[in-house]
């Protein structure tokens, strides 16, 4: 997994911090989706599971959505990094898949299927806490994905999912995947707000430097069962899980911990 | 209103021509907004009578409204015309506010009152089809603005109006104003869809060439209380309204001709 650490290491960090609660009104709220908001691990592997019993073979489901959650990450980081032509994210999705399925799929798998399989991603679970947590922060706030999904990934996701979205932002309006600056600070420009004003809400301790090092306000959730959990701080086998079981669990100083979104409502309503 | 005229003519129309009704299956949505899915003529007009009370003056407030709506249109079919910088369309309203002030109203207005002015385009009412009818789109189709008004100023409307948008889309997403082409096609290229499976909807004639020329799908809404109707077809005082009363009635060859989103949404689902 170094390879993620190093690509996110490539990608300066701002020098701003981010704001403590309650010292800025906050009018609208980003939120990374793969993972914060919806369960990729679950809905992916269970698609696995059932290709794998259509083929009357066995595969390690689990370990294959991980290995493509990785691959996602590790293609939409070094786009960041490297700063390379911005590539619709269902062709990744795609190219990736193939690679996946070559190494932990026994048997061949066709175009079609290829394709068929990666509209899984439009088909996440939201996380149970997620749809009424989302129409209370709607109350108080705009809210918007802010995740390297593309636009029409996070419509048909939306539309699955019942998230009530005010605006989809995130890496299409950027042209740029996360966490590149221009990810967070296009999409911020598009509310003409202030940074301060806005907070981003992910469940990667690795993201969030990030945000805060724009200046915005920051919430980090807790999504225990994310990478197939429940995963202890710390555990000794977490070298296995995406970056690190460090990911997972509150280490830095953000704005807002939780490990809902309907408390995060209340808290952000009380702040 | 030749400037108008002028200013649109200078921006090739595609050569593709709409397609029928029920030739293609109809995937999205996109709406002009100003005009088509809100009234603004009545809102802005009440916003100036209002003002002139509490400024103990009077003013036709209803040739303000006009004023202001054929200014704004103007300026971004200069933009789209001329390729200029993208402007954030509230600086351009307030702009054109101050000039319409210093024509039509009797007496110095503050900046903070242009400011405080300019925000009546959040505040429009949805005409009385509108909310009900995007409701049954939304269940048919993707629905998105494909309008002038930038993303926070779509964001701001649909709050007040409750416009169950699934993405926000238009010219902040090609940063290019319509009906320059880019707004149309990096529109219907962040859902990647082909342009003949989006169907583009507007209250005015001279916007669905446009949409035409790029192989979309058509509905024309007729809006006769628009620039504060009821307006005869053709009738003689029409060169005073906005491009002139053949922008409220159908006269091309659309795919859909209507009256009420409720009614497009029937004949969409029986298409």
């Amino acid at each position: 997994m170094s390879g993620l650490s190093d690509l996110l290491a490539a990608i300066k960090i701002g020098a701003k911090t981010t704001p403590c609660k309650g010292a800025h009104k906050v009018r609208a709220v980003f939120f990374d989706t793969y993972g914060t908001v919806c369960d990729f691990y679950g809905p992916i592997k269970r698609r696995f599971e059932r290709f794998a019993r259509e083929h009357g073979v066995t595969c390690d489901a689990g370990a294959m959505a991980i290995a493509w959650r990785t691959a996602y990450a590790l293609s939409t980081f070094t786009q960041a990094a490297k700063q390379t032509a911005f590539r619709p994210l269902r062709e990744i999705q795609r190219e990736n898949l193939e690679v996946v399925m070559k190494a932990h799929f026994p048997g061949p798998v066709s175009a079609q299927e290829l394709d068929e399989l990666t509209t899984v991603w439009d088909r996440l679970d939201p996380w149970p806490d997620t749809v009424a947590g989302l129409r209370l922060l709607k109350g108080q706030a705009i809210i918007a994905p802010m995740s390297n999904g593309n636009f029409i990934d996070m419509v048909n996701l939306a539309r699955h999912a019942g998230l009530p979205w005010d605006i989809i932002l995130g890496a299409s309006v950027a042209q740029m995947y996360k966490p590149h600056p221009d990810a967070y600070l296009k999409s911020i420009a598009a509310l003409g707000l202030p940074p301060e004003e806005v907070c981003m809400v992910a469940a990667h301790q690795a993201e969030l430097p990030h945000a805060a090092g724009h200046g915005m306000q920051t919430a980090f959730i807790m999504r225990p069962d994310e990478f197939g959990g429940p995963v202890k701080p710390r555990e000794p086998e977490a070298g296995k899980l995406y970056l690190s079981a460090a990911e997972i669990y509150p280490e830095g100083e953000w704005t807002y911990v939780t490990d809902s979104l309907v408390d995060l409502a209340e808290q952000i309503r009380r702040a």
